[in-house]
């Protein structure tokens, strides 16, 4: 079995890109952005986003079908009829779609409505969805567990790509701390440190890295600095109103002026934000 | 839907046992061991551990058949062939067993060789995985994910209980923390506060929780002393070659005297230890 | 320079006993509770406290005169009167004081007053105090620190013995977690951990781990189950109206039960609590 | 009593700059290196990095005279000769120097010597030093607890600014985390946030945050997008030989490439690195 992880590199950035599909990859000189709702509540909604995110040139729809909550009381997604949705959102705006699979049984359906596997913080260490998820044709983006290590995160890497499946992208989204002001804590270094020990894009979520709109900015802008491919966020046409998350949800309005602002920071570091 | 967590309540304790084996429950005045290696390696190792176990009063087997590894690496349990070993065993010296299901296919499987269906520490948000453990008609030994609060391992429990099995076993298997002394922090105090919050009966995890064969000891007499209704122990007949945590295992020819020491402690509440 | 910590030891307890007072000693067979308010409010307050915990049978008792409060708009104790109470209410009633020095220049004053010189978490690595503390003619209650290893907790320690003053008391206080149900998380392990690794006796203060007074029982009994030499405990003479930290003081009228109960561990440990 | 924190503010930055000499202030468009050697250890060593310091541009020179050590066995500075060493160093080249004051009656020597007085992060709650601060003349530079939370930074703030030192320099320096893959957690989002409720300029110390070299780059790149007012930065002429924290200094070699990379970053916001 090779080991994709080296303990040892000279290069910070020994990152290979990924290829999400023709023209378009992630890992390279073009920082990718992937927009949407944390949960996919109805068509209206993931229609509105999917036409501004479009408009601003972004690529990548994001949004939840199958939402793994904490509390088996509150709302558990729309389940395939929110895939149904995501995937008539995404083709009518020329979009790539990156949704959850949350268990193994999910692994085909969610296959053929996305064209990225997303597996998410809880399920980092849920070895049989590795697994599954490493016999898939489509790209993974792993989400680093809120507990794990950064060595955890890139073994979690190995199961899957022990499979077969070497299009990964790992997504770094905040570690447990103990200060209450922000959700999770951001761990920027750890972006850093990910591409320096692994040939895996490394992108960030700074929507439930920080758990509050008025720091989403700043945390996005700080995870591009540290050499971020991408970034994960939230957005809600009414954030107030969102069935989930509600939080940390960036309205629309003010997603022009964000992607302008991290731009500037992508440019800096001669890359370009989409 | 009803909610087995209440946020408020006047006695400590609000256990209500869980039924084992007919004549056995745990919840009520006896403190169960669950006594075995962390993986079965043989029929050879199991069976002397079970023999040493019986002879010693101990009623519950444990033992890893499927092996949830962080490094894909490292020794994955025997699988099925390990529940066989298990079984077996546990027949010939009149023993229940507890083992763990990684996935939501390996319930049928796990159902069919062992008495308690264990989830482990890394799949305690793996909600699928509660589901169908809440279908089960086996008892569910639910451990605490090593950096979730206690209100998200009973909202776990929960997850179980709303498919109907509300047989449910909590275990605190120590929580991740700052200090590389041990492997992890045993949360004794979550041990009476799971008591205080819920129905189930908690039990606690002193290998796990210590990393260390020699603190097992007092952080086992410490968990008794803080109201928890069973212990989930590690030995090994040579801790020194055990395929997968060999740092906490305790030797077999140390057990009597252990279960001796820590039954001080149960007596001296009034309870008696098995 | 003597080194006092060792690495590798045989034997889980190597303590040696600190004189409190002639015929009292910790760190031997008798397990000692320091009981006191928080904060001294006031002398009728410490008067009532001091006849309560005296009655008991209960040898020392504790008491904030300098409160270090993470706000400067907190009540910050009442100074030298605090201590002036306190030595009165202890002489009164043949109790021996400890007391919190919050800097270096208050070491002579709190000498005066008090049988004991507490050292602070906060100020666990405050150098300079522990050097003062060194040069004391009092035992020292060095209190860990609420984000401190073990290591560093020992080597604090021998800031201080260095100085020529080995009466060292170790207290684990519990350590910062990240679930927000209790105020601290106990490390029980590190009790058993810290009498392993250092010969000064090792007491718990359940009542800041747990910041809860309906766990502070469960947390004592846990703390002497795993070897703790004392415990240092909050009481007020009515809980809801005391000036700091209401939420984990015992009340008065409780203590009694408490004492017996946890007296019931300690003699399943063949010690006595007083 | 005046208070400085205010839980709501509409714009994320409302820092006002404090003056550290005539014609140089932060918390405006410049943001601010401060670089020197983790500790003082001769004239030569310093003298080498106040050339190359003030070569670059950078006005501000760090270094410790006196180091609060874990163990009482390492390296502990060389006191009053080290801040004579700073001292002459800096008056040579035209740097401002900031050194660590450890206590109380260190604040009328450290004055002396030094610019701006530093608060350690392990003295961030030693509140008689921080009222000693608040009485004396200088810039006060506060590091954060390293497992304190912006709430506790911003009132141990307070216990400085209410003794009438308004000029305070809040650093985040890391937060303790489990993953031992890094020293500390470099805690972006606080910076932002820290900006948000609180008047005082914040810089960040990703030296300290990460405890390697080859991650300090990304981690001062990161700060500044998240809005840092400046950098505390450690250097060595040979990292190999640094008598404390060798593993994070910067080679004097790479401080103008590092400058220039981070300089991108912040001019992409429209500031100015020195």
């Amino acid at each position: 079995m090779k080991n994709n992880i080296t303990q040892e590199t000279t290069s910070l950035d020994k990152t290979k890109p990924v290829q999400l599909a023709p023209g378009l990859e992630i890992g390279g000189d073009t920082i990718i952005s992937m927009v949407g709702p944390c949960s996919v509540e109805s068509f209206e909604q993931t229609h509105e986003i999917g036409r501004v995110v479009s408009s601003l040139g972004i690529r990548v729809l994001r949004g939840g079908a199958f939402k793994p909550r904490t509390s088996p009381f509150a709302f558990q997604g729309l389940g395939e009829e929110g895939l149904h949705i995501l995937s008539a959102v995404a083709k009518e705006f020329g979009l790539l779609v990156v949704t959850e699979a949350m268990s193994v049984e999910q692994i085909p359906l969610v296959s053929e409505y996305s064209d990225i596997i997303q597996i998410g913080s809880r399920n980092m260490q849920h070895f049989p969805l590795l697994w599954a998820a490493g016999e898939a044709d489509r790209p993974v983006l792993l989400k680093r567990g809120f507990m794990s290590t950064v060595e955890e995160w890139l073994m979690a890497a190995e199961h899957i790509a022990q499979k077969g499946n070497e299009k990964i992208i790992l997504c770094e989204r905040g570690i447990r701390g103990f200060d209450p002001s922000t959700r999770n804590v951001l761990d920027t270094a750890s972006i850093a440190l990910a591409k320096k020990l692994s040939p895996f894009p490394v992108i960030a979520d700074p929507s439930h890295a920080t758990g509050r709109a008025d720091l989403v900015l700043p945390a996005a802008r700080a995870a591009v600095a540290a050499g971020a491919d991408g970034l994960l966020l939230e957005v809600h046409p009414t954030p107030s109103k969102a069935l989930s998350d509600a939080d940390q949800a960036l309205s629309l309005d003010s997603l022009e002026e964000f992607t302008q602002q991290v731009g500037l920071v992508a440019r800096a570091l001669s890359r370009e934000l989409v």
